[in-house]
């Protein structure tokens, strides 16, 4: 049977950690990005590609806009799976990103728009687009 | 002259926290989502709701989507003012959150949907009406 | 040769976060307590207890006293041994939490003092104990 | 009457935000090292120093040591006080960092030793103790 986790370039597993739950006692809603952003930076470095050195040549990859649903909340003692495809658009790079419970329930589903900067000005993306040749 | 943030029902001046930069040395993109629910729950408080006091009662208020726009990154020592509309359609609370720079420069606009959960199961949100009905 | 993570009763490997770097590129002071607690509940979930399941039951571990000191910063792409060893001393649980790089430089040595609350009310942990009696 | 904050060399008001509660409802430990790092740099703000700028010019102040005691945890919807006194000792200055509530009740009292790294290696700690001689 296909699980809906197949149908991407790259998957991550995670589990909750405690104090990532607030009051209510689910995962708080901003450490969902906190999972996006480590997954895409897991991918970067699968692909070659580390944020920290190109930051130090000047480019810096950042979000332009995101948009998330949110599906089914994580509790403590969850796993689960951050899933990601990439695609461009001139000097867009569009993260499709969701997250799935391991038996395949979806968590949260989202579109991650980054661009990147050099010299904090805008580039059309041409060294990232580089990087992530392979996938795109 | 009009300032962008006059067209708002709150509005709560915030100032950055330096833990909340991060390696870019701009705020990280997820704590904008704390912001946005600080300021979500300073309202609540303003019109006299309490998140804590209604978890209690079995009623859980839950991001249920989330668009938003990052225009400029707020940096060390930057004041910013966090401005809330809110609209109701049927069971979803509509906020719209924009972030301005003192000076006027919008920071993030965005559009968060929130449900009531009433002892886990999707309720009407009439007991959030209630609260809210100065303001919808 | 002996690794200096051989002598603890518990060890987690984990890796560093890029949204746990702050400013100066390296891990947030305040994010050592995440790893730490992090760290403890893995460790209590190896000894059949779970922080939430007490919760429910109306205990609570809360700490009590933590002194902590700082070696070496762990930075972008770090792996590390979150190391622990517990001891009791009548309602205190003393956790010994070290931190190590995966060569075996240390990070950061702290000792975690733990007290159980029953509703709310200092307990003498005798429910903590008998979690942890093959520790202890 | 005397209230206990009067005994520092600055305080800072601060309220809890819901996001920093855990699951236990109270603020997690963690937090409080936000809370105590944002109070040294308003501190330093007042005292004319920045740590931005000074982290360009290769000065950044580490934590080296961290003592705290934890007396009653802050909630939802409290305010409290947060202070500082500074001493200085050879290339450490120990900031001594207590909270309290508003009507007095301590909430942790805290021992932060901090050293100056210059191009990440340990310094005297001059320029910092120059920024800050009115409080020495």
């Amino acid at each position: 049977m296909k699980n809906p986790t197949d149908d991407y370039a790259f998957r991550l597993e995670m589990e909750v950690r405690d104090y990532e739950l607030d009051c209510e006692q689910i995962v708080n809603n901003a450490n969902y990005l906190h999972y996006l952003e480590h997954t895409r930076h897991k991918f970067c470095q699968a692909a070659g590609y580390s944020f920290m050195a190109m930051h130090e040549e000047g480019i810096d990859a950042v979000v332009r806009k995101l948009e998330m649903e949110y599906f089914s909340p994580l509790r403590s003692g969850d796993t689960f799976i951050s899933c990601l495809n990439i695609e461009r658009k001139g000097p867009r790079f569009i993260f499709h990103q969701d997250i799935f419970k391991k038996e395949g329930e979806p968590v949260v589903k989202s579109v991650v728009t980054i661009v990147a900067l050099k010299d904090g000005k805008l580039s059309k993306g041409d060294e990232i687009a580089e990087a992530f040749k392979a996938y795109l």
